[in-house]
């Protein structure tokens, strides 16, 4: 016998691993709608991200693979704001009701909601085509407390900028899964050669990036501007620029790429997929040079490496200096759904 | 030349007829997400719902018809739980970047949201396949003052049953159409024999269904449970029952039927749309016998019908009666998006 959507949500949803009880959610799956209460005068950020099979990431994927990624690049998105997840929302829209598939599926979202306390309070369940892919929606939302929002628009003139982790390792990790990556450089170890020790970093780089709470939280009120890098350095630090009316000069020579990442490809293809890639799911954030002190210090109590990796200065757009202090030509353009599939 | 994700975001989305602004919203759209903030000590009711092409609404449809139909299906769960409508958020995967599609669905989002005071303050745009349906997810928010959320779970024993408006509307609306219902009843009268002004009737009926948000938020605390029609009175009726833990018995004889309806089917067939056919967006909401004047008198204030259509009893499951006091059986079942697929 089929169980019916009500079931379904019940038996996969709603369960205590993922629905469970969090302070601030006076009420969670299974009415018209959640509610949240008690959260006092904290002001609320709310950011949602729409993910589509064969578009943002392989259909074929694990259940828990893609489940992982969904909630950890929305979280991402609470991060790079300064907020504290407090719970989630979840639409789904699936081709085949595959149970097996909705256990995992939801096993995933439960291991991430669990590890940043931020359970899922509602949404809807739904079939598309048969034919059409998986789309996910999914809400974040969290509490700011003594701290103000990180906005894209707070970036000075003076301000260091900095990131978060490695970048450039979301774009090779498209490539190392063997699928395709918009950005067309040659590899310069074939795939099938990688070790299994590197692709497994990229495969986890690519599901399970993680979002950088703790030390968005902790940075607050010590940041300018904060933005998580999902379209590559130039096109998210370019939103920044943009929002806050400056212009930035990064230094090549100071971009952190991994040691896989060097061993895949030439450094020049590092700088291209950190610039261009995507799907680092680090932050950028810039802050007054006062404050370096203090970045570092919450960067190494939290463990998280933080790279300075140049200026703003005014003006606008973004200028590549070489280690020689040379402006680097960079013709190419920021990730965009649409641009790149445009005649 | 093309225009960017966030060209198109800006142009057709950002502008002041969508996100506009509002109290209770300190961050619209163009950051990482939005921030609500100043909502003092009021609950904060949300609610997701997806759409897919050709399973909600036919992807054929006007592309302001669409967006009408997805807000207003969204605010009805706020006036279900009796919440001020404050803010939503949107998440589109397009097949294709369509910019007369997008202007008009831009201007229906932006009549009801400016009908219901309600901004569009964030979401995410995407492609999805070329072949694959429009998918739409809206999240809505709302606010509670000083009345509490009103939940599915608050019926009791003696509660009279009302709902809203003339339901079973929802169902015909899709045969008047030309478009293929669950229900397998035939029609009375032929579907190009309708009268314009019926199909103008209907055609509204499915495309702008009524939130009864004013309503809704009036009748707070004078009630005991609400939800809105979206799968007919036994699938809706039953959650609240199920969640209340207690039974209903209906009385067919008293289900408002639009004269449109009672034109083009039988009476028995639009029974059987009340009661399974679903995409109403009526209110059924149950609430003791002391509160009826007071129902009755805000139902006439906002020129809103409201009928008393049965009783909340001990037990569980819905009994329907006849005028002449019959157990009628109803082997039917309530709408599954799965169930109903199933094999």
């Amino acid at each position: 016998m089929s169980r019916s959507e009500f079931d379904i949500i019940t038996h996969y949803f709603s369960h205590a691993n993922l629905g469970f009880a969090a302070e601030g959610v006076a009420l969670g799956i299974g009415d018209d709608g959640a509610v949240l209460s008690g959260t006092g005068d904290s002001a609320l950020s709310m950011s949602m991200d729409m993910l589509v099979g064969n578009v943002h990431f392989p259909a074929s994927a694990p259940a828990r693979a893609i489940a992982t990624r969904a909630l950890a690049v929305n979280l991402s998105d609470l991060a790079a704001m300064s907020a504290k997840p407090l719970c989630f929302t979840l639409g789904l829209a699936v081709p085949e009701l595959n149970e097996p598939w909705l256990k995992d599926f939801s096993e995933g979202l439960s291991e991430m909601a669990q590890r940043f306390h931020c359970p899922l309070v509602g949404g809807d369940l739904t079939r598309t085509a048969p034919d059409a892919p998986l789309t996910i929606a999914i809400q974040v939302h969290g509490l700011h407390g003594q701290s103000k929002p990180v906005l894209r628009s707070g970036a000075k003139p003076g301000d260091d900028i900095y990131v978060t982790g490695k970048i450039g390792d979301g774009a090779l990790a498209l490539l190392s899964l063997g699928l395709k990556s918009r950005l067309d450089f040659s590899l310069s170890k074939p795939i099938d050669r990688l070790s299994s020790e590197a692709k497994k970093y990229f495969y986890e780089a690519f599901y399970q990036p993680e979002p950088r709470v703790g030390l968005g939280l902790a940075l607050g009120n010590s940041i300018n501007s904060s933005i998580d890098i999902s379209d590559g350095l130039m096109g998210d630090l370019g939103h920044i620029l943009k929002a806050s009316n400056v212009a930035a000069v990064i230094e090549s020579e100071s971009l952190p790429y991994s040691d896989y990442a060097l061993d895949m490809v030439s450094k020049q293809s590092c700088l291209i997929a950190a610039l261009f890639g995507g799907d680092d799911y680090e932050l950028c954030f810039t802050a007054s040079s006062g404050s370096e002190r203090k970045i570092k210090t919450l960067a190494k109590e939290l463990a998280v490496e933080v790279t300075k990796v140049g200026k703003i200065v005014e003006g606008s757009g973004v200028s590549v200096i070489s280690g020689q202090g040379q402006v680097l030509d960079m013709s190419n353009q920021a990730y965009d759904h649409f641009r790149e599939t445009a005649a």
